[in-house]
C-alpha cells in the first residue's frame, strides 16, 4: 500500500505539545479534542496523541486495514510519549504503558470500548514491578490488561477469566480481590495466558506494538458493533462520523496513599449551586469510583460536613492537590464558559487530568448555571438564553412524583404527557366528570380515547390508555390540556362495562387508588406524592432574556378558559387556534349539535343552531375578556360531523324527540354520514360550503362576542377568523363571503363595528401549491402541520401506530414527523406556500398552529421560514418562547 | 362620454364586403365570423354588421351603457345595410328590417336572446305591407317582433300576449294560426300595444333606433342571465367571454311558394355518409322548422324516397335554387374543410345564407367523416385524427341498448361505466358467481361494492348500486374491467338478506330480469335488447393514423387473462398496472390470505404465504405468456390489510382452523388491525417494511414465472417490480435490497436470469417532492394519480359523494378532479417529480397508471410534460391511442 504523506492522522498533545486543531471534535472526538485542548492551556494531561475520526473512515474503505504511512505516524506520536515520560514502550525496565480510548464526536457513554494497561508483557512486567517498587500493583495491572484485551481485542469470553479470579480466591480462602498479593496475581497471570491460549489458539500477544495495533482495530471496530449501532440511532447519530482513537501515556491513581482518582463537576449537576462537587478515592484507578466496590469520599469539606460522612475529604486528606485542582476547575470553566465534568487521577502526588467536557445538568440546574454564570460575566445573556434545552423545561412545568416515595409500579406505557398525577381509577368520561363534580381527583383509564372523551379527559387528572402512540387523540389532547398522560400501556386489559381492569393477576376498580407518571410512563398502584412545579426565579430571568431575543410571536392553542389563562400565565401572546368544536361536546349542547347533524333540510339545521348559537357566542364572549388586548384565532368547525354523532339507543331517542323525529330516520341518516377515510371527507370548510349555515351561525356568535365585549370594556378584541381545510380559492372565497356579510349584518343589528380578520389554514399540500392564489382572499395564512404531515406523507396519525415505530427504529423516519416536522417534505411545501403567499401579499400574517409550534426543532425551522408566530398547547408556551429565542440567536 | 375614435366595436359584412378578421370567433363570435367569412368568399349572405364582443366588456365596464363613437359606428353599419338592401331603416315605404342576434365565441344554444323584425312600427308595417303586397305577412310580422320584443327587451310576461292570441282566435272560432287573416292580425297588434302599456307603463316604442338600442342591450344583457350563467358552468365557459351582437337585414322565407327556410348538413351527421342532409318548408320562417308545427320536407330526392315521404323535395319543388345551395354547400365544405351545419332562407326565389358552422355528430359520422375527408384529400391525415373526439368512441367500444325496443325505465343512477348489460338480478357477489357458472347472465345489485365484490363483479354482465359517485370502487373497477355500472341509483332500497330492492312500489326479486345502461344511467326493468358494437373499418384506419404520429405509448391496467387479452387486442402496449391484491380474493386462496394477515408472528405468515405462493406464480405466468413481448409492471401488495378480512362466523371458523388457533384469538386481531383512515394507513410499501416476507413471496412469484416464461417460451418477458406509496428513499432503497436479493436467488436456483426493472409509484406529496432522492433508487416512475389526488387534495375518492358535486356544480373544482388531472395541484407536483427525477437520471421511464391514464385532458398534460406513458383500463386503451396523437399533434 502506498503511503499516503499528506495527510496527517495523527495528533500529539502533552509535555506543551498540541498539535490538533483547537476544538476540532470532528477531526479529535470529543475526548481528543479535549486532551488537546487542556494540553494547550497548561493542564497536566499525560502525553499521548489522537488518531483522527479521518482514519476511521479510512480504516473502513481500506477493508479495516491500516495504510503505511499512518504506522509511521504512530511511531512518532509513541517517540513523543516516550520523550515527555522519559519511559519506552516495551522496555523491560521501566517501560511505558499506554491507554488506548475511543472518542467520537459526542459521548455515547459505555457503548465503545477502552483497553488500558498496553505495553505489558512477561519482560516489561517486571520491570513496572522494580519502577513502582511495588510487585502487587504490577501483577495485578498486568492481569487486567490481560482480561480486558481478551474482552476488548481478541473477542474472547470474559466469563472464563472471571472464574480463574474466583478459583483463585476460593484456593487462597479470600473473598476479596484486595486479600491478593503479588504473587497470586502472578499465578493468575499464567492461568490466564493458558485460557488465552486454549480459545484464541494462540499465545497472548507479548509484542508491544502488535498489542497496540490490535487495540486500535478494535476501537474502530467498536464503532461498528451492534450496541453502538442501536444507540447511534436511538440518539440520531449518522453512522459515518466514526471515532478518533486516542493513545495515552497511563497514570495510575492506585500507587499508594498519596495516590488517588476521581470525578468532578464544577458546579452541582442537580442543583446548579456553584460549589466544587464530586467524589474521589485514595489508592484506586477510575474505574473503582464508579464500580461502586468502594465507597467514595467527598471532595471538598462542606459537602462531606453537609452530609454528616465521616471520611476524609480530598480537601483535607490530600489539601496541596486539591488546592491545585481547584485551580484547574476554575481555569477549565474560564476557559470553556461552562460547566465541566471531569476525571483525574493523583499518581504519587502528582495531579493528571484524563478528561473534561460539558457537564450533564438537571433542568433546574441548567436554569441556574446558565442565569449566574451570565451574572457573574463569565457569558452573555444570549449565550445564558442558549445553555438552556427548552425541551428539559417540561419537567420543570408539570407536578412531578416524590423522589423519595416509594412506588408499586404495575405497568409501563408511553411518556405522552409530562407531569404525574394520582387519583381513582374510572373507566368512562361521564363517571369521570361525576366524580370531579365531587371534588375528587380521578385519572380516566381508556382503550383509547376518541373526541367524546373530552369532557371526562377534562375532568381528570391523568389518563391512561392502553392503546394509541405519542401522538394518539389522548396523548395529543393530553399535552393540548396540560394533563399527564400515560398512553399504549400494553399490558393493561380493560374492561370498560365491569369498570375494571386486569394487569397481570392485579385486578383494578373503579375508585381504587392509581397513580400515572406522563414523565416516565410508569403506572403505580396507590398514592405516590407529588410535587408541585417551582417556577423558580432564574426561570423567569432567563424567559425574560429570551424575550428581548425572541422575533417569533408565540401563541397558544386554547379554547376552554382555563387553558386560555394557564397560557396567559405562560406568557402566550395570543390564541393561534381556537378550536371550536370542542365546545360542541358539552352535555347541555350535544343534543342541539346532533339535531343539526341529522337534520335532512336547511331548515332543521337551523332550528338546531338557533339553539348553539347563545352557547358559542358565550363562549367567545369568556375568552375575549381572558385574551383582552390580544389576538383571538377562532378556526370554524373542522372535523367530520360524524365524530359528534348519538351511539347508544338512549342518546338516539333523545336526539329523535328534540328533532321531532323517529330514532329510524336518525339511524339511516347516521348510515349515510358514515366515511371510510374521515380525515379526507366532508369536513373543514366542505362543512361550510354545503351548510353555510353552520359557519353563518358561528361568524354571528363571534361577531356578537366582540362586540358584546368591545361595548363592555370598551376595548375591542380582535377576532381572526380561521377557516379549516381549504384546497382552492373558491373556497375561501365563498366562505369568506358569507363571513363579511354576517359581520356587517351583526355590526348593523349593534350599532358597532370592530376590527376583524379572515384567514386560513394551508393544511393540504393543494393549499400550499396554491398558495400565491389563496393569498389574493386571506389575510393570515395558519399552517395546520398535523394535517399538512398526514396528507403529504399518506400517514394517518390515528393509524401510524401500526408501522411508525418500525419506521423509526429503521431509520427510514429520522424523528416521528407528528413530534418534530420533516423539513424535506412537509417543510419544502411550507416554504413553498409562504413564498408565494407573500409574493401575492407582501405583509401577509404567517402562523403555525400544529403540534409541532411546541417543538424547539420545528420551531427552528418557522425562524428559518421567517414566520411570524407559533402557537402552542399552553404547557408549551414557555418552551415555545426560549425555543424561539434560540432560533433568533442561531439564524443571526 | 368622449367618444374613443381609435377602437373599431363594428365590423359590416354582406353586399361585397367583409370588415371582420377572418375566422376571429373571439372577436365577432361564433355566428359574426361565420357571417362574415361566408360573405368573404361571395357566398349570399344578407347585409348586417357584428358589434364585437369587446363591446360586450366595455358596454358592463362602463355601467350598461353604450359610448358615443360606438353609436356612430352603428349608424354606419345601419348605411351599410340600407346601401345593400336599397331600403331605409324606419322608411314608411319600403322599410328595412333587421334582426338582431347574439354570437357568443361558442356555441350556446337556446341560451341567449334574438330579436326578429325590428324596424316594424305603425308606419313602416304599412310600407311592409305595400312593398310586399301582402298586409297579412306585415301585420303578422308586426305582432311577432312586439310579442319577442316584449319578452326578450322589455322583460314582459309573454303569457298575456299568447292569451291575447288565444281568445283573438276563439272570438274568431279558429284553431290555427294559418286561419287568421290581416284584419286580425292587425286587432291583435293594437291589443299587443295596450298589454304593452299596462304592462311597462309606457307605449311600445314607435321609434326603430330606440327598438335597436334597445335589442342590443338585451343581447348584451342576456350574457348575464341566470341560465346563461349556468350553461357557462357547466360547460365550463369562462365569464369574461362576453357575446357579440349581429344586426343583419331581415329575409323571409314565408313570402309565398317561391319562399322557403331549411336547414341543412353537407353530410350525414348520424352516419356520416356522403350525401346532402336537411330538411325545409315552403312559405315559412326558421323557427317552423323547428317548432314541429308544420312536418318539414326532405331536400334531397333521394332521402324523399328512401323514406318513402311523399311530399316533395326541395330539389324536385325549388330545382333551380337547390341547385344553387348544393354548390353553397360544396364550396362551403371546401371552404371550411368539415361538415356543415347550415341555416338558409329563400326568399321569393332568392337563396340566402343565414348561418353556417361545424356540423355536431355521432361517433360513428365523426370517425366516418374524418376519415372520407382524408381520403378525397379535402384535410390531412393528421387532421382527421384531431377531428374525432376520443370520448366519443366510448360510445363504440360498448354494447348499446337497441334504440328501437321498448324500455320500461324504473330508476336512474349515475352514468358510471358506459356499455348496456341485461341479466337476472342477484345481490351478492357470491351468488353472481355461482349464477354465471351456469352460464346465467346477471346484473350485480349491491348498495355500495367492496373489494370482497370483485368476483361478483367480474362475474356479472353489469353492476348496479344504489350509493357512490362516479369514482366510487363500483365505477372504478367496472370501468377497469369494461363492465357496465350504474352508480349512485338513490331511489333504490336494497335488502341483500332478503335477496330483493324496492324501488318505489316496485319489488325486483333475485333472478328477475333488469337492464343498465352505464352510458345513460338509466335501469329497466325486464330485458331490452342490446346490439354489439362494430369495430368497423374507419375505426382502424383512424386510429392506424393515430399511431404513426402519437408518441406517448399506451399501455393497460390489467390482472386478469381476459382483461390482459381484451387489451392487446385493443392495441395495449404493456401493461401499466397489474394489481396483485385481486388475486388475492380468489375463493381458493382468500383463507390462505386471511391466515396470513391474522398471523401474530413471522413464523405464521410464512406458513401462510407457501400456500399462496403456487397461485401467484401461476397468475403471472398466464399474464406473460399472454403479453408476451411487451413490459408487465407489477404492483407489490398495496391496500391495507383489513380489506381482506373475515366478516362472517363462518369465515373466521375456517381461518381459525387453517391457522390452527382460535375465533377469539382472530377477532382480537381484526380489531387490532383497525384503521380509522385506512387509505393513509397500513399500506402500500409499509407492509412490505413491516413484513418483508409478504413482498419477497410476490418477488419470487414473479421472478419463478419469468423464469418459466422464458424457459418456456425462450423469450424471457420483462417484468417491472413496481413498489407503492414510497415516501421516502429510504423505503425503496429497503425493498429494492430485498427484490434484487430475492431475484438473484432465484435466478441461481434456477439457473436462468431474465432483466428486471424495480420502479416506485409517486402517489404522496411527499414522493414528488422528494422524486430527486428517490430517483436513485428507482428505474421507473409511475404516477398513481388516484392517490395523489386523494392526498393532494385531502379528499377519499370513497367519500367525495358527500361534497363534491356541490363543489363541481359551484365551480369550485371545474371537473371532478377524480376523472381529470387536478393540473394546478396534483399536476404541479407531477412536474416538480418528473423534472426532480430525471435531473437525477435523464432517462428515468414515467408514465401514469391511475384513472386519468384514460381521461383525454389528462393524457394532454402528461404528453406537455413528455412522460413515457399512460396506462388505461382495456376499454380505453383505443381512446388512450388517439387522445395521445391528439396530444402530440396540438403540441407539435
Amino acid at each position: 500500500m502506498k503511503a499516503d504523506l499528506t495527510t496527517n492522522y495523527v495528533y500529539r498533545f502533552g509535555g506543551g505539545v498540541s498539535d490538533g486543531p483547537k476544538g476540532d471534535k470532528e477531526l479529535l472526538g470529543g475526548k481528543g479534542a479535549n486532551l488537546a485542548e487542556m494540553a494547550s492551556i497548561g493542564l497536566p494531561v499525560p502525553p499521548g496523541f489522537t488518531i483522527s475520526t479521518a482514519m476511521c473512515a479510512r480504516y473502513y474503505e481500506e477493508g479495516e486495514s491500516f495504510p503505511d504511512s499512518v504506522r509511521a505516524e504512530v511511531a512518532n506520536g509513541l517517540a513523543h510519549i516516550e520523550a515527555v515520560t522519559g519511559k519506552s514502550f516495551g522496555d523491560g525496565g521501566d517501560p511505558l504503558l499506554v491507554s488506548v480510548r475511543s472518542g467520537a464526536r459526542v459521548s455515547m457513554p459505555g457503548m465503545m470500548d477502552t483497553v488500558l494497561n498496553l505495553g505489558l508483557n512477561d519482560q516489561t512486567v517486571a520491570g513496572l514491578a522494580a519502577a513502582s517498587g511495588d510487585p502487587r500493583f504490577a501483577w495485578d495491572s498486568y492481569r487486567r490488561f490481560i482480561q480486558m484485551y481478551s474482552d476488548v481485542v481478541l473477542g474472547l469470553d470474559h466469563g472464563a477469566f472471571e472464574e480463574a479470579l474466583e478459583i483463585a480466591k476460593e484456593d487462597k480462602g479470600v473473598h476479596l480481590d484486595t486479600d491478593l498479593e503479588a504473587a497470586d496475581w502472578q499465578a493468575l497471570v499464567a492461568r490466564y495466558k493458558e485460557l488465552v491460549e486454549e480459545m484464541w489458539e494462540r499465545p497472548f500477544p507479548q509484542d508491544v506494538h502488535e498489542q497496540l495495533w490490535g487495540a486500535v482495530g478494535a476501537v474502530f471496530g467498536s464503532w461498528q458493533s451492534e450496541r453502538a449501532k442501536v444507540y447511534r440511532r436511538l440518539n440520531a447519530i449518522p453512522h459515518d462520523w466514526g471515532t478518533a482513537v486516542n493513545v495515552q501515556a497511563m497514570v495510575f491513581g492506585n500507587m499508594g496513599d498519596t495516590s488517588a482518582t476521581g470525578v468532578a463537576f464544577t458546579r452541582d449537576p442537580a442543583t446548579g449551586e456553584r460549589a466544587y462537587y464530586g467524589e474521589y478515592l485514595i489508592n484506586a484507578q477510575g474505574e473503582d469510583v464508579v464500580a461502586g466496590i468502594r465507597t467514595p469520599q467527598y471532595l471538598t469539606l462542606a459537602a462531606r460536613e453537609r452530609a454528616g460522612a465521616k471520611a476524609a475529604s480530598m480537601e483535607e486528606a490530600l489539601p496541596q492537590v486539591y488546592g491545585e485542582l481547584a485551580r484547574v476547575f476554575d481555569t477549565l470553566e474560564n476557559h470553556y464558559r461552562d460547566m465541566q465534568d471531569i476525571e483525574f487521577t493523583v499518581e504519587r502526588g502528582k495531579l493528571w487530568m484524563l478528561q473534561t467536557r460539558s457537564g450533564k445538568r438537571t433542568a433546574k440546574a441548567a436554569l441556574r448555571i446558565a442565569v449566574e454564570m451570565a451574572r457573574e460575566g463569565l457569558i452573555t445573556e444570549e449565550e445564558a438564553v442558549l445553555r438552556v434545552d427548552p425541551a428539559a423545561l417540561d419537567q420543570l412545568l408539570h407536578p412531578t412524583l416524590d423522589p423519595s416515595a416509594p412506588r408499586n409500579v404495575i405497568a409501563r406505557g408511553l411518556p405522552a404527557s409530562p407531569g404525574a398525577a394520582c387519583g381513582q381509577a374510572v373507566f368512562d368520561a361521564d363517571t369521570a366528570e361525576r366524580f370531579a363534580g365531587m371534588n375528587e381527583d380521578v385519572i380516566l383509564i381508556r382503550t383509547e380515547t376518541s373526541p367524546e372523551d373530552i369532557h371526562g379527559m377534562h375532568a381528570a387528572k391523568g389518563i391512561l390508555t392502553a392503546r394509541g402512540g405519542m401522538t394518539s387523540h389522548a396523548a395529543v389532547v393530553a399535552r393540548g390540556m396540560g394533563r399527564p398522560c400515560v398512553s399504549g400501556a400494553g399490558g393493561l386489559s380493560i374492561d370498560s362495562k365491569a369498570r375494571m381492569m386486569r394487569v397481570g393477576k392485579q385486578e383494578v376498580r373503579e375508585g381504587d387508588l392509581v397513580t400515572i407518571d406522563g414523565t416516565s410512563g410508569e403506572v403505580m398502584l396507590g398514592a405516590v406524592p407529588t410535587v408541585q412545579p417551582e417556577l423558580a426565579g432564574d426561570f423567569g430571568t432567563l424567559i425574560a432574556w429570551a424575550d428581548k431575543v425572541r422575533r417569533l410571536k408565540v401563541r397558544t392553542n386554547a379554547e376552554t378558559p382555563d387553558d386560555c389563562r394557564t397560557a396567559r400565565e405562560f406568557g402566550a401572546e395570543g390564541i393561534g387556534l381556537c378550536r371550536t368544536e370542542h365546545m360542541f361536546f358539552d352535555a347541555d349542547r350535544i343534543t342541539a349539535v346532533r339535531q343539526m347533524i341529522l337534520a335532512e333540510s336547511e331548515t332543521g339545521r337551523r332550528a338546531a343552531l338557533a339553539k348553539l348559537l347563545p352557547a358559542q357566542r358565550g363562549d367567545f364572549e369568556e375568552i375575549f375578556r381572558i385574551m383582552a388586548g390580544l389576538p383571538v384565532t377562532i378556526r370554524l368547525l373542522d372535523p367530520p360531523l360524524h365524530e359528534f354523532l348519538p351511539h347508544s339507543e338512549e342518546e338516539f331517542a333523545t336526539v329523535a324527540e328534540a328533532a321531532d323525529t323517529t330514532v329510524d330516520v336518525l339511524k339511516r341518516r347516521v348510515g349515510e354520514l358514515h366515511e371510510f377515510n374521515p380525515m379526507l371527507g366532508h369536513r373543514g370548510c366542505r362543512l361550510g360550503i354545503t351548510y353555510p349555515e353552520i359557519y353563518e351561525m358561528q361568524a354571528r356568535a363571534i361577531f356578537e362576542a366582540a362586540v358584546a365585549v368591545a361595548k363592555e370594556s370598551g376595548a375591542a378584541p380582535i377576532p381572526e377568523v380561521m377557516v379549516p381545510l381549504v384546497a382552492t380559492k373558491a373556497e375561501l372565497q365563498t366562505i369568506r363571503k358569507l363571513i363579511d356579510a354576517t359581520a356587517k349584518a351583526v355590526f348593523e343589528e349593534q350599532g358597532l363595528s370592530v376590527d376583524y380578520l379572515v384567514g386560513t389554514m394551508i393544511e393540504l399540500p393543494r393549499a400550499a401549491l396554491m398558495a400565491g392564489k389563496i393569498a389574493e382572499e386571506a389575510q393570515f395564512f395558519s399552517f395546520g402541520t398535523n394535517d399538512l404531515t398526514q396528507t403529504t406523507l399518506g400517514v394517518s396519525r390515528d393509524d401510524a401506530g401500526h408501522f411508525l415505530t418500525t419506521y423509526v427504529e429503521k431509520g427510514i423516519f429520522p424523528r416521528d414527523p407528528f413530534v418534530s416536522i420533516d423539513v424535506e417534505g412537509v417543510g419544502e411545501l411550507i416554504g413553498i406556500a409562504a413564498e408565494r403567499g407573500r409574493a401575492t401579499k407582501p405583509g401577509l400574517k404567517l402562523g403555525i398552529c400544529g403540534e409541532h409550534g411546541g417543538d424547539p426543532t420545528s420551531i427552528a425551522f418557522c425562524e428559518r421560514l421567517g414566520l411570524d408566530y407559533v402557537s402552542a398547547s399552553p404547557y408549551r408556551v414557555p418552551i415555545a418562547r426560549l425555543a424561539a429565542a434560540q432560533a433568533a440567536l442561531r439564524k443571526s
